[in-house]
């Protein structure tokens, strides 16, 4: 009926190694191989592409959502995504509804990409209308190694103080504008973290700042840092784990709480309301299952009076792409984005130039679907990486325990 | 940039009356013509429609909110809301939110049957994609007078009682195949709307029942009329005004609440889920701010745990159509729908035949857009009846007043 040909013809899973820096974090620090995800699809002439985050679906599981997605439209993200929940359920019966959900949302970015190029419109306009042309990310700044383990410095060299976080945020700032700061904490104890923010503070007054140790502290720790922090943070991000435990901190500081951690399911509102644990959502289109849903998330937070912003994991420029274009298009969207893109843009598959960080900000695509165009060479060769690799898990706490054979994950550390 | 010319390039605001019979409700009866709303869409050769409330605005006011519609692409539905919100403060300070959302709602769902028509899909796939063929509707209940004053009993006859009420249920039911029943009540003593419920239960067991007083019940009355009803009751529709009203009938009763009343704009979710004051909310893309504002509505009720179905006005075939869209896309839809379109549709725009109710629910129409093709000399001849009419606001009350001069809208009544 319609005169636009969008059914699904080909639909591919091609899991990703690319070049990541050893940052720190309370899980421990990233490995020298970041994995991702992307899903491809062909319409027609229309090649779309989604990225998705690294836990890579057995092949067996792919081919039977490959059978639900092919000859599917593109148009029905509704229909595609009760088909791959339901396809899940049956065959994977491990995976829970946030796993299900992680595998979904490449997929539904690519479909968004695949309408907006079948009708020329971008995928902000399929989604009903970009409300600004630019979205605002964050410096995301963290401890780090000087080098990976056995290797010489990076470019980025080491980052174990204050002195270091205060230069690797001047290289992210000077290169890219940033207007607000987001430090990864919860890896070092929390007297140098805090005495780093301050450091920023003072080098950059007046800039949003904001702390993120990913639960790893005490009730005491969080409370005491928060008074020492004062009137320098934005926002305090996980502080602490779990949603009663969020609800006592901003109970007992006022300060304004942020999460991915104890709000990352639909039925977490409910109790997160309920305790007033966090102002601030941050969506994540990867686990959220995709752009409609990220726009969900929002209307739903803006109807609860809560915040929104934007959780990143190590990611290339498709989904760098996906983030601003459903981005544009939230009513309330009040803080920066996080983005670890500039860790990682250096393997990116997209080609160069469609996607810059500029005063701060990534101005939204112009060109059809996502607007940024995927070299399939590069694919292949970050396919190839994948598979020399031979790893499909992260593993942050191994990598860490191979320097410190002592290092636990167990939370809160601090 | 797009292949598709998309930018609007007429608007029209059309106010209509139509034949209404005396249906009676805690604000009084119907009178003998109804009030809407159409807006068309002229966008290079295609004309789409959509249909709105009956608040007329002025004209002056239209002219504002054409000129920032003109030009506009109907895809960027984010940016008309946005618009015409921003021009509606402006040029008519007086109107609340509520009534903004009303004046836009028609025009976005214009816009999407416009998306429709030139992509050549259905709105429901222009909204993601319906999960379902059907949409479910309820026989909605009336206690009404015989005929319009100083006329002839009409077609419909009267129903002051339990046997009038189980008589318009039969026709109802022979003639759509209705599977669940709404009384309206607050009209008449709670005693003989509960002996019409029971009535109805008696003759039709096991089909789902609700009663609507629209707020006109004192508390008393309220758990009086749950603990009669018993398991009657599929649930009770406002039975009392206000949130924490509402929130204490549920706490003694158990009995689920369904409202259209205290739960009307997004900030009342989180006093009413703190409150447990509300089950169900009656969603209304009408009011609500169009069909993108109801998905955003049924994604916020799911993520609360709460039960979303459609509250109804009096309304012609394009609203229907639009729901039955929207209702199709919406995941968790678990109760019928009301709708009035029985008692209005013979005075309506849309060519017979693209809509019908059987076995209690419509299927989704198929064609492009909203999949129904509006009638203009029908318009016009409405548009006229509008004009001749010399009303532009609904007044229940007033008309009531004219058979019991003693008749006050005040609530709770009972």
């Amino acid at each position: 009926m319609s005169p636009i040909a969008s059914r699904i013809d080909e639909f591919d899973v091609i899991p990703l190694a690319f070049s990541d820096p050893p940052l720190l974090n309370a899980a421990g620090v990233h490995e020298p191989l970041a994995l991702r995800t992307l899903v491809r699809l062909r319409v027609g002439r229309v090649v779309a592409w989604g990225e998705g985050r690294g836990d890579a679906l057995p092949p067996e599981v792919v081919g039977a959502v490959r059978e639900v997605v092919l000859g599917e439209d593109v148009f029905a993200t509704n229909r595609l995504d009760a088909a791959v929940d339901a396809v899940l359920r049956r065959v994977a019966p491990g995976m829970d509804v946030q796993a299900r959900l992680n595998s979904f949302a490449p997929l539904e970015v690519a479909a968004l990409d695949a309408q907006g190029r079948l009708l020329g419109l971008p995928v902000s306009e399929v989604l009903g209308g970009a409300l600004r042309e630019r979205v605002d990310y964050s410096a995301y700044l963290f401890f780090k190694w000087a080098g990976h383990l056995g290797e010489a410095p990076d470019a980025w060299g080491p980052a174990m103080d204050a002195a270091g976080i205060v230069r690797q945020a001047d290289m992210l700032i000077d290169r890219y504008g940033f207007r607000s700061i987001k430090l990864k904490a919860g890896a070092l104890p929390p007297a140098l973290e805090v005495e780093s923010l301050l450091a920023l503070a003072a080098v950059h007054p007046g800039m949003p700042l904001r702390i993120d140790p990913n639960g790893a502290w005490s009730h005491e720790t969080a409370v005491q840092v928060a008074a020492e922090l004062g009137d320098v943070l934005e926002y305090l991000e996980d502080p602490v784990l779990g949603i009663e435990g969020m609800g006592r901190v901003h109970a007992e500081t006022g300060v304004p709480l942020a999460t991915n951690m104890c709000v990352t399911r639909t039925e977490h509102l409910r109790p997160a309301v309920a305790a007033d644990a966090v102002q601030i959502v941050l969506s994540d289109h990867h686990y959220w299952g995709g752009l409609r849903r990220t726009q969900e998330l929002a209307a739903t937070c803006e109807s609860l009076g809560i915040g929104v912003s934007m959780h990143s994991n190590s990611h290339l420029g498709v989904s760098l792409a996906a983030m601003t274009h459903v981005g544009s298009t939230i009513r309330r969207l009040d803080y920066a984005c996080d983005t670890h893109y500039p860790w990682n843009r250096e393997d990116d598959v997209i080609a160069p130039g469609a996607l810059e960080i500029e005063g701060g900000a990534v101005a939204l695509p112009d060109g059809p679907g996502l607007g940024v165009e995927v070299d399939e060479d590069r694919v292949a060769g970050l396919h190839r990486r994948f598979l020399a690799a031979g790893r499909t898990v992260r593993d942050d706490g191994g990598y860490m325990r191979r320097a410190d054979p002592a290092f636990t994950d167990e939370l809160p550390r601090w």
